[in-house]
C-alpha cells in the first residue's frame, strides 16, 4: 500500500480505481443462467434437482428442510455462538424496530378521505452462500428486517454441501432470525424456483440476499418478475483520521475490510504523514498472525492506499466523492463532522466504534451500498421489504368542488375521455 | 370487449394478457442507445447537439434554458389553465408532506449513540417526452416530491420540438412545480448527459420519468451509474362494481383509461351480469363525443375484459391477482372492502372518486406501478428521492462490554481480521 500526498491526480485516480472494481456483466454466464431459468420455470422441481445434482454433487430428495433440521442444526453449534448470536439478533431487532413506519390518513371535512398504507411483502427469498462465504451474520441481517416489516412468510435457500446437508452455523441463524422455511437448494436454479416458483418452492415476491456471479446474474435476469435488493459490488472501508488516531486500530480496521476478498479496497485519509507511516508499519506487525494474510496483501496492493490531505475538510470532501460503503471518523470530535458527511452507507465515529462492531453487533444494518452507489443508494432497511399503496375517496361535494380543475388539466393535455369521466357524474 | 364468466380459465387467461403487454427489450434498441450513450459519454455537448439535431430537427446553441423562458412560457399559457395546475400542485404538495419521514437518533447511558440519517439527493435529473405525451401533470407528479424530500437541484430535460422551443404548458408546470434547472434536450441524449454529465449539462444523482423506448432503454443501460426510477409499463385499470354502481360511470372510467395508449388495459370484475351488458352499452354511447375513439376501441378490444364473478370476495381475489396499477372499487361501501386489497398502486373509492381525479388533482402521486409489480413496487414518493445512512459511536466501556459476542461472532465466520480489530483496542 502506498503513501500518496492529496494533489488533485492522486484523488482521481483513486476514485477511478474504487468506482470500478465491479465486474461487468458478463456474456457467457448470462446465457448459462437464462438457460437454467428458462428450464426451471418449464420444468420446476426436476430442473432444480438436476442441477443441484450438477453443480452440488449429490440429487436432492425433499427440497425443503424439515423444522427439525433447524432445530438440530440450533442443537448441534456452540451454546457460545448462540448466545453472541441471539445479543446480535436483539441489537439488530431493536435498530430496525425504529424504521418500521405506519401508513397515515388525511381527512377533510367535505368528504375527502385519503392515505397511504404501508404492509410488509407477502412472501419474500432470502438467498445465501454456501462455501466459504456462508455468514450466519448475513442471515440476521437480512431477515430481521423483513420479519420487523411483517413479511407473510419468509423463505430461506441456500446449497447444500457435498453431503446435501446446510452449513449448521446458517440454519442455526436462520431459526435465530425466525425465517420460516428453508430449502437445500442454491445458485441460479434456486433464484429460478424462488421467482417462478416451482411444486416444491414457493413464488416470492422479492429476492434478497448475497451470491456469487450466477446468483447475482440471476437476481438480474428475474428482475420485472420479482423485485430484488441492490447487487453488491466489493466492500470497501475509507478511514478519516487525524493525528490522535491510534495507528494500531487504523491498521487493524484496514485489514479487517481487507481480508474479505482480494477486490475489497481499504483507503486512509490522513492529515498526519507520521501517522500514515506508523500505519503502514503497523500493518506489517498484525498482519502476520491474521489467517486471511495473502487476501489482505492483494486487496491492499490493489486496492488500498493511504492519502495525506491539507486538513480535515478536504478529507471529507474526498470521501464524499468516494460515498464510501463505511466511513470511520477516527477524529477527536467525531460527531462535529459527521454533518459534513453526504455520502456514505455507515458512519463509524471515534475510537471504539470498528466497523466489525457493525458487521456483527451494534445494530445498523451491514449490507450497504458500495462502489460509490451512496450517493444514491441506502442501507437494507425494514423499506426494503414494504409495499406502499395509496388510497382516495371524494364525495360528491369535494368532486364538484375540483370538478372544473381535473377537466381543465386533462383537456389540456388532450384526454377528453379523463374528461368525460367527471363531466359523466355531474350530467355534462 | 367480451363479457366472460369467472370460471377459473378466464381468470387465468387475463392474468396471462395483462401481465404480458409490456414490450421486451430490444436488442437492436439497445445497441442503437448504447452508441449514443459511449459518444455522449466521451464527446459531451458536441454529441448531444449532434444528435438533437439529427432527432429534433434543429441544432441547439445554448442547451439550457433561461429562467426567462420559463417566465415567458406560464405568461403565455392560459390563465386558467395555470389555475388549475397550481390548485393541483397545492394538493400534492400536501399530499406528500405527509410522506416525509426525519431521521432518528437512539442514545444508551453506558456511550451508544446510533442513528439514522435522510436526506433528499442531491441532484436529480427529471426526464419529459415531447410530443403527445408531454403532460404537465406528470412534471407535478415527478417534481414536486422531489422537492418535498429536499432534493439539492432538480434537473429537467424535454426534447425541443421542430423549431427548437420546449411546450409552453410543460414549462409553466416545471416552474410551478419549482424546478430548478430546464435543458432542451431529450432522447438517449439527453439521459447520457444526465448521467455522465457533460460542460453544461450536470451529473445527477437519480432520473426519474417517462419516456419512450430509447429513453427508458437508456434509463436501464445507466442504471449503477446512476439511480433511476421503475420503468413504467402500458397503464392499467381495474374496477370492481356491484350492483349499485352507476353503468355510465363505469364505461367512462375504463374509456379514461383505454385512451391513454392501444397497450392500455381497461378491466370490469363485477357481481351482476345485467350491469355487465349495460356497461357495454353505455361504452357505445360515450365514445362516440370522445376524441381518442380508435385507441379506445383498439385497447378495449385488445386488452379489454369484463368478468362476471360470484360475488365481490371473489372479485377481491382476482384484483389482488392481477395487482392493478388503478384499482376503482365502486361498490356501496367501499372502505368495508379496503382491508381485503392486498395489491393495488393507488384504490379509487366510491362512485365519485374516478381515476382522473387521482391523475390530475386529489395529491397521491399518479406514477404507479404496474404489470402486476403492485405485488412489490410502490407509487412514487418522498422516499423515492432520499438516501439513508446509519451511524453508530461506541464508547470504550460499551465496546468492552460486546467485545466477547462480536469475536465470537467472527471466528465463527472465519474472519480473524475482524476479530483482530477488536482485540486490538483491549491490548489482546
Amino acid at each position: 500500500m502506498k503513501i500518496l500526498t492529496a494533489d488533485g491526480t492522486s484523488e482521481l485516480e483513486l476514485l477511478e480505481t474504487m468506482h470500478n472494481r465491479s465486474t461487468e456483466i458478463d456474456r457467457q454466464v448470462s446465457e448459462t443462467v437464462s438457460g437454467i431459468l428458462a428450464d426451471v420455470c418449464t420444468r420446476g422441481d426436476d430442473a432444480v434437482r438436476d442441477y443441484t445434482e450438477k453443480f452440488d454433487g449429490k440429487r436432492p430428495g425433499a427440497l425443503e428442510l424439515s423444522p427439525d433440521a433447524l432445530e438440530n442444526a440450533y442443537a448441534q453449534v456452540p451454546a457460545r455462538f448462540i448466545e453472541s448470536l441471539t445479543r446480535a439478533a436483539e441489537n439488530i431487532r431493536a435498530f430496525h424496530e425504529r424504521q418500521k413506519r405506519e401508513g397515515f390518513i388525511t381527512t377533510q371535512p367535505n368528504g375527502v378521505v385519503m392515505g397511504q398504507r404501508v404492509r410488509g411483502l407477502a412472501r419474500v427469498g432470502l438467498y445465501v452462500p454456501g462455501g466459504k462465504a456462508a455468514y450466519p451474520s448475513s442471515v440476521l441481517m437480512n431477515a430481521i428486517p423483513a420479519k420487523v416489516a411483517g413479511v407473510g412468510e419468509l423463505v430461506m435457500v441456500a446449497p447444500p454441501g457435498k453431503e446435501g446437508t446446510v452449513n449448521p452455523y446458517i440454519l442455526a441463524a436462520a431459526k435465530v432470525a425466525g425465517v420460516d422455511r428453508v430449502f437445500a437448494i442454491g445458485g441460479a436454479q434456486a433464484v429460478a424456483a424462488l421467482a417462478y416458483g416451482t411444486a416444491s418452492v414457493p413464488k416470492v415476491d422479492k429476492i434478497v440476499g448475497p451470491g456469487n456471479i450466477y446468483v447475482a446474474t440471476a437476481k438480474r435476469l428475474v428482475f420485472g418478475a420479482v423485485d430484488i435488493d441492490m447487487i453488491a459490488g466489493p466492500s470497501e472501508i475509507l478511514v478519516v483520521a487525524d493525528e490522535t488516531a491510534d495507528p494500531a486500530y487504523l491498521a487493524a480496521d484496514l485489514m479487517s475490510q481487507a481480508e474479505h476478498d482480494p477486490l475489497a479496497s481499504a483507503v486512509l485519509l490522513t492529515v498526519s504523514r507520521k501517522l500514515a507511516e506508523q500505519t503502514l508499519a503497523e500493518i506489517d506487525r498484525q498482519k502476520a498472525a491474521l489467517s486471511r494474510r495473502e487476501i489482505i496483501e492483494q486487496s491492499l496492493r490493489d486496492f488500498g492506499a493511504i492519502i495525506v490531505c491539507k486538513n480535515l475538510a478536504d478529507c471529507l470532501c474526498l470521501a464524499n466523492r468516494i460515498a464510501p460503503e463505511h466511513l470511520e471518523l477516527m477524529v477527536n470530535q467525531p460527531m462535529h463532522w459527521l454533518g459534513m458527511v453526504e455520502n456514505a452507507g455507515s458512519v463509524f465515529l471515534g475510537q471504539y466504534s470498528p466497523e466489525p462492531l457493525g458487521d456483527y453487533y451494534a445494530g445498523p444494518n451491514h449490507v450497504l451500498p458500495t462502489s460509490g452507489t451512496a450517493r444514491f443508494f441506502s442501507p437494507l432497511s425494514v423499506d426494503t421489504f414494504v409495499k406502499k399503496s395509496s388510497f382516495i375517496y371524494y364525495s360528491r361535494e369535494a368532486l364538484d368542488k375540483g370538478k372544473d380543475d381535473i377537466v381543465t388539466l386533462a383537456e389540456a393535455e388532450g384526454l377528453t375521455a379523463h374528461a368525460n369521466s367527471i363531466k359523466v357524474r355531474f350530467g355534462q
